[in-house]
């Protein structure tokens, strides 16, 4: 299929999926975070606020929409959908700090170290990457299965390493007033963005109980091009957005002097290469059959959204 | 046994038990950070100074004394010791920070901050806390006993977070400035020192395979001790230490305003608390029998410690 003929049609379908698991997500995130007047007091708000400020979570829909794709009832996905949302809140914390991006606004709100200082913001971040693993390390129903349960948490560990996100982070600052190649822009984004969404469709599987190997890569493959489509479309609205819409300051990067994807490859090679990651994604689901469909919407979704 | 009669003699055993697990510790860091060529290459290298700028390395050494005492085979400890180091590298990076305690001077070497920049510093606290958790996770030896291993990565999440050492961070960020009863004071030391390193006797006593509930109670109440007394007798060097040998800032915690134990107990009444809590841990250690005797003989090195 080539780029042009991919259908990207709103499809009715996902917001609806979108909002019932980013609802369920929202739920147990309620749950698992300490109480406002939880001592100490002012870290208990800092990460309510960081992580209850709404966004799209997408990384829980994925864990649910796969995790249920291979047949798990959602009871069991609940605390890794909570833990993948908890790392990238915890990311965001720390990406918009003076000394990383200086970033003052996120999700329409201002951002964490301008509500709560920087240093609370700081621990903020670190309390919330601990809560990610407690909070699935502690779930119940995993427990039954410790072996899988054990195999999540080290997908969850190495998702958020020097080879996962905290690594994309160091390639990021690195890259500043860099002209990249293509090939190391998208290290830089397989790792940042795209090791924790990976990790999401595969913890949803692993949930699942999924041991499928070839399922299981292909699930993988289908995680490593959403989150790739994810940046890119990022990138687009980076340029093409405006910061009431997204949520956060457009025309940042450029400003920045980053590299982003329409500064190496043009607008048009930008949404061509959009395009065509988006039908790998949807040309991996495909072969997998209906119960998979959510994730090809997802993929659409990606690509497509406005914030 | 009151204060005055604590043995406080330097027992020849503890400084070659400490030499010999820190050697121990040393090894398996070395073999699990990331080389220093490993991309992102700034992040692999800020992470190494952070981990293996040396240090008594307490925690690993408590978890291997507490692991064998309970009849582990050293092998079987070399994660869990690691991981708790890691963590605590990590929770010196970020409480160097500017924004935070703000200090230049750390095991007599500047701190991950002035030698790679705030950024990179921020993000190899991030990395490191991943990579402790990747690393216990990882175990093969552990993964034979899954049920275990889950409860060890549960142990380390626990402690490291809102109700661990980021919230024990958090309390000492309020404290400044402030004056808290010795109960405040207390609270925060148990949170921000004392839960890792309760949880370093924990992993030890749990890798062995101990589920003698009153024996981890006896282990765990040991490990509040000697986590107490660590803290108190920091505050006693920050007073009456130079820095060349304690290899931080001396005189420090004063400067900064900070709640300390001589400020609030005076030095008298600080001395007599340090020797009632080792005289506590050493209590709690000596029914257990023979082979926990180097606990004991931990308990008055921490409460000896010059540096």
């Amino acid at each position: 299929m080539s780029s042009a003929e991919i259908p990207l049609a709103t499809n009715a379908a996902t917001p609806l999926a979108l909002s019932t698991w980013n609802a369920r997500a929202g739920a147990t995130l309620e749950r698992v975070l300490p109480a406002e007047d939880d001592p100490p007091s002012a870290l208990s708000r800092a990460m309510r606020y960081a992580v209850l400020g709404g966004g799209k979570r997408l990384r829980p829909v994925l864990v649910y929409t796969a995790g249920t794709a291979c047949g798990a009832d959602p009871q069991r996905l609940d605390s890794a959908a909570a833990a993948v949302e908890i790392i990238h809140a915890y990311s965001l914390v720390h990406d918009d700090l003076p000394a990383m991006d200086d970033d003052a606004l996120r999700r329409g709100r201002p951002t964490c170290h301008v509500a709560f200082g920087e240093a609370m913001a700081i621990l903020a971040g670190d309390a919330l990457q601990a809560l990610a693993f407690e909070v699935l390390a502690g779930d119940a129903l995993l427990a039954a299965e410790p072996a899988l349960h054990v195999a999540m948490l080290r997908t969850l560990a190495a998702a958020c390493g020097a080879h996962g996100m905290a690594g994309g982070q160091a390639f990021d600052l690195a890259a500043v007033g860099q002209r990249l190649t293509p090939a190391e822009l998208e290290r830089m984004h397989v790792y940042k963005t795209g090791a924790l969404i990976r990790a999401s469709v595969r913890l949803g599987a692993l949930a699942a109980g999924c041991s499928d190997a070839q399922r299981l890569a292909a699930l993988e493959r289908y995680g490593h091009c959403i989150g790739l489509a994810f940046q890119i479309r990022d990138d687009i609205l980076d340029v093409e957005g405006d910061s009431a819409t997204i949520g956060k300051t457009a025309g940042k990067d450029v400003a920045a002097d980053k590299p982003t994807y329409p500064a190496i490859l043009g607008m048009e090679g930008t949404k061509a290469h959009l395009a065509d990651l988006t039908a790998q994604a949807i040309a991996l689901i495909t072969p997998l059959g209906a119960p998979f469909t959510p994730l090809a919407d997802l993929a659409r979704f990606v690509a497509e959204r406005t914030s």
